[in-house]
C-alpha cells in the first residue's frame, strides 16, 4: 500500500509541477454554453459536472493533484453533492491524485462519521452494512481531506487511522490565507504564535506516517499570503508536506512559496483555483476549447514555479 | 422576521425545557425491525429516515430544537445526505427549532457557498439561479449551524449577514466537550486559555444580532464536561446563547449546566443525543412504541434539569 505523502511526492517529480489545481466550480467560472444549461439548482449542478469533465481532462496529465472544494457543491443541496461525486469519481479515472477540501473537525464518533463518509471506515466504526455492500470506495470517498484543528487530536485521529490502514491522507489547517486569520491564529503563547504551536501539535501527531520520501501523510496548510510564516513553518518542520493556497487571486506569488518547496521542487502543493479556473471561460469565449485554456493556465502556472525554484536551487 | 435567539428562548419557555435532542443516527441506535432493512448504504439511510420520523414526532411537543448530526448521514454518502435532508424537512414540519450541527468554517466565498446550502444565500453570493427556481429553502437549509472558529471572523461573515437578514443563527465552537479540547484551546494567552479569547471575538461579531430576549443569534458552544470554564463563560458573556453537548453519555449532569441557564430556565441549550435517543431502540425491545421511548426519556432529563434549576433560582 503507498503512502499517500509518498505517492505525491513521487507524482510530483515525475510532472515537475507541484500544483493542487483547485475545482471551485461557481456560476461565473463555466462557459455561455454552460450557463444556458443552468437556472435550476439540477440544472447548475449538471453544468458543474460538465465544468469538472472539461477542466480534468484538461490537467490530468499536467498536475499531480485535484483539491476539489465541497463547498461549492453543498451549495447547491443535494443535485450538488451528486456533481461532487461525480467529480471525485472522474478525478480518480484521470489518474488524479484528489483531496477533497472539506474541512472537517468534530470528536469520537462524530469524527469517525466524517472519515467514513470522505476517506474510509476508521476499525471500529459500525456502518452496520454487509461486507459485500460496503466498496473499498464510496462515491464520495477522496484520497486526503483537509481537516480544521480546534478540537485537538480526538478529531484527527480517526483520519490518521485510515491514513495508516488505507494509505490515504490529511491536511490540518495550521496558517490559512484569509485576512481574519490573524484574529485566533496570531494570538500568542510562551512567545509564539497560536499557529505555530498548532504546527508542533501537527507534526507530532504525524510523526508515524512518515513515508519513504521523509514526508508524512498528515501535512499543514499554509497560505501563501504569509510568506514569512510559511518560511518558518518550513524550516521548523521539514517533514510537513504542505498544502498551500492564497497563490494566484488571493495575492500570493512564486517567490512567496518557493521557500517550501525541497531541492527536488517537492514537498508542497500550490493550490491554485480561479488562476487556473479561468481559462475555461476565457478560451471559451474566443470560440476556442476550453480544456485547451485549462492546460494553458496550468502550464504557465508550473512553468512560472519552475523558473523560480530554479533561481534559487544551485546546482 | 423572528430573530432566532429570540426564538430559541420564546420556546425554550414555552416548554419549559431547555434541551436540545440530538439526531445522531447509528446502527446500533435502530430497533432490529430496522436494523434488517440496512445492509446497504441505501438500506441503512433509509431506516436512519424512519428513525428520524420515530424520534421527531416523539419529541416534537417536549423540546424546542433539534440538533441534526450532519456527519452521520454523510458517512453514507449520498443515500446519506438525502436522509439528511429528509430528517430536516420533518423537524421543520414538526414545528422544531432545527440546528444543524456541521461545524463548518472556510473562507471568503467559500464560506457564502456553506451559507447558501445551510442556511441561505448571503447577498451577493450568485448561485446563478433564477428566481422562481431558488426556493427561499432548500432541502439542506436549517434554521441554524455550528461553526468551526480557528479562521476568524470572514469565515463566519456570512452565516452573520444570513442571520441578520432571514433570523437564521450559529454557534461558533469555543470549549467543546472531548478530552483533547485543551491541546489548543487551553493554550495562555497573556494569563487567559485562548478559548476565553474566542469567547469574546464571537461576543463581539454577534453584537447586532441581539434580539429582543437580551440574546445574540451568534452563540457559543461549551461543553458540559469543562462546568467551571462553561460557568465563567456564561458570567462573561451574558448575551451569548449557549449550545451545551457533552451531557449525558459524555459525562455531564444537571450539575455541571444549570450555571448557563438564566432565571427563566432559558439561555442556554442542554444538548444529549445517546442519552434520549436510547429510549428508541430500548422501548422496541421490549415491544413497547419507540416513540414513547423517546418521550421518556425526554421528560426525564426535562424533568432533572428543571429540579436542578429549582435548586437553585430562589423565588
Amino acid at each position: 500500500m503507498t503512502n499517500f505523502a509518498d505517492a505525491v511526492i513521487a507524482r510530483t517529480k515525475e510532472l515537475g509541477c507541484p500544483v493542487a489545481a483547485g475545482l471551485d466550480p461557481r456560476p461565473g467560472l463555466l462557459s455561455d454554453a454552460l450557463q444556458s444549461e443552468a437556472g435550476t439548482t439540477r440544472g447548475l449542478a449538471k453544468a458543474y459536472e460538465a465544468f469538472a469533465d472539461g477542466v480534468l481532462t484538461g490537467l490530468a496529465d499536467l498536475v499531480p493533484v485535484v483539491k476539489i472544494q465541497v463547498a461549492f457543491y453543498e451549495a447547491l443541496g443535494l443535485p450538488g453533492m451528486k456533481a461532487y461525486a461525480y467529480s471525485v469519481r472522474r478525478a480518480k479515472e484521470l489518474g488524479l491524485l484528489v483531496i477533497g477540501d472539506i474541512k472537517r473537525g468534530d470528536i469520537g464518533t462524530t469524527a469517525e462519521a466524517y472519515a467514513a463518509g470522505h476517506v474510509g471506515s476508521p476499525d471500529g466504526f459500525d456502518l452496520g452494512l454487509g461486507a459485500e455492500s460496503d466498496p473499498p470506495d464510496l462515491p464520495l470517498h477522496v484520497d486526503c481531506v483537509t481537516l480544521s484543528p480546534y478540537l485537538g487530536r480526538d478529531s484527527m485521529a480517526p483520519f490518521l487511522d485510515v491514513a495508516r490502514e488505507q494509505g490515504k491522507g490529511a491536511f490540518a489547517l495550521v496558517r490559512t490565507s484569509n485576512p481574519s486569520a490573524r484574529e485566533i491564529q496570531d494570538l500568542v503563547v510562551d512567545g509564539r504564535p497560536v499557529f505555530s504551536w498548532v504546527a508542533d501539535l501537527v507534526s507530532s501527531w504525524g510523526k508515524d506516517l512518515i513515508g519513504s520520501s521523509g514526508y508524512s501523510s498528515l501535512g499543514a496548510v499554509v497560505g501563501a499570503t504569509y510568506p514569512e510564516e510559511l518560511a518558518a513553518i518550513r524550516k521548523d518542520h521539514p517533514e510537513l508536506l504542505l498544502l498551500i493556497p492564497g497563490y494566484g487571486a488571493q495575492g500570493g506569488g512564486p517567490a512567496d512559496v518557493i521557500s517550501a518547496l525541497d531541492a527536488d521542487g517537492a514537498g508542497a502543493l500550490i493550490a491554485s483555483s480561479r488562476g487556473i479556473l479561468r481559462g475555461f471561460r476565457d478560451a471559451a469565449q474566443k470560440g476556442l476549447d476550453p480544456e485547451q485554456g485549462i492546460r494553458e493556465e496550468a502550464i504557465a502556472m508550473r512553468d512560472a514555479l519552475r523558473a523560480a525554484h530554479k533561481a534559487v536551487v544551485r546546482p
